[in-house]
């Protein structure tokens, strides 16, 4: 006989997954069911599936497994960290306004925003330091265009052009460029003239998405390093806007911005 | 204070829709929750919203209200009818295996193939007499590809080609023909070797669409009509397979095809 699976449906700036408590369940194969649940139309539809469990390792209080569209596991998600965020105090399974979530890329500390209604308004996530040593396949970078590396979590390659658009033809022949054994996130970014960074996407695993937060502070500090803008800036995805501080006290960047719940949801397993 | 809407996700080949019992809740806005509840990201994500209600008529059992992803009603969809079938019989709300169906296109009858376990396999909707009178406004069809205009329940205009992908660069642009002052839907349809009908819809109001029942009976009609199929055939769309029969007796179109539930939903809206 099959079983229900309790899951929640949320967003951080149009990043969308579908979240569940495995500690309530036992999913067995995550890769298999992000691919069936994400399909948007014969699925649940979403960018992926996001398991919020107990940590594993001592100093931390909740651990994050996050799985894209097509079943690969990615090692961190900045829109899904601040979605855990507001998930967890929320839904009562802590009072702290502090968390510190276990990932794939380490440690990852959430300071969430909270209002007089109880009500998680933004969050913060330290995501560490960017690592902005060009990985040596790609030195020198034949035939790619342009661009910075970043690794923050996940590896970017920050493109700035005027022409964001080109986000769905070139992106995914930059996704699996030789220069990326791993494959590699894009990002096509143009400065507007109020300073912001208006960014378009290119997920490895999932391909346009509508806002990626590891992307948001690759395309910060690529934006810093070329002197288009300071230590703060704001990056205008798809999705919406997210604030970023490369700061200089700690070399970590903070990424701030909203978390939203959509629906609650319940599904039948084999 | 807001309240909670219990909502069921069901697909009928793709086709996916929001489903709502309204005789448990009054939706004051249906057109605008299509809207909001359809987008994929930061919504439910759905082709539309379906309203199953009490008929309004005498001689139904139950009505269908449908609205499209830009909040347009439509008249109605074989493949929501479908899903109706499976919903009422499967939730308990009539134990009939005929089923007469209020739509803005008049009463539709259901005839739901049952398996031992209770479970609806498969519906036919008789889908009525297809109207072949060619509206005025398109006689001569100056400036449009050879067609054949099919209405049946929704006006349809099918055009046989080698190449069904053009849906992507040539549906908006039909769509909104000055020869259809109403908008119209159009197929692009070409005929496999085994005899079955390969079709891409371009949907008024939602765009492509994985598939369309309605479209697929226009398929049907014109492919029988142009002497490329008899008066059954298999239509094949991007998110499967549906029966047609075009019965000599009646001159009605059946149609047949699954219907699956997804999950079950619960939305807070304010």
């Amino acid at each position: 006989m099959g079983r229900k699976i309790h899951f929640t449906k949320m967003h951080g700036i149009g990043n969308d997954y579908i979240y569940i408590d495995s500690s309530l369940y036992k999913i067995g194969a995550p890769n298999a069911f992000s691919t069936q649940w994400s399909d948007r139309h014969k699925g649940i539809g979403s960018d992926g599936l996001v398991l919020i469990g107990k940590p594993t390792i001592g100093g931390a209080d909740f651990s994050m497994r996050i799985f894209n569209a097509d079943g690969s596991e990615a090692m961190m998600c900045g829109n899904a960290s601040r979605c855990i965020g507001k998930y967890v105090y929320e839904k009562g399974l802590t009072r702290e306004k502090l968390i510190r979530l276990q990932t794939l890329s380490g440690i990852k500390m959430l300071d969430l925003q909270v209002d007089v209604n109880d009500t998680v308004t933004s969050v913060t996530v330290d995501m560490g330091e960017p690592i902005l040593d060009c990985p040596e396949q790609f030195c020198p970078k034949a035939n790619l265009p342009e661009g910075t590396f970043v690794s923050i979590g996940n590896p970017h390659y920050v493109i700035f052009t005027d022409n964001v658009d080109c986000v769905g033809v070139l992106g995914k022949t930059l996704e699996c460029h030789t220069a990326f054994p791993e494959r590699c996130n894009i990002e096509f970014v143009r400065l507007n003239e109020d300073g912001s960074l208006r960014t378009r996407v290119w997920e490895r695993g999932s391909g346009i998405t509508m806002a990626c937060g590891t992307g948001a502070c690759a395309t910060a500090v690529a934006a810093a390093l070329t002197h288009r803008c300071g230590r703060t800036s704001n990056v205008v995805m798809d999705g919406g806007a997210l604030h970023i501080e490369w700061r200089e006290t700690d070399n970590h960047v903070y990424m701030t911005g909203p978390a939203t719940f959509v629906f609650e949801g319940e599904i039948d397993i084999p």
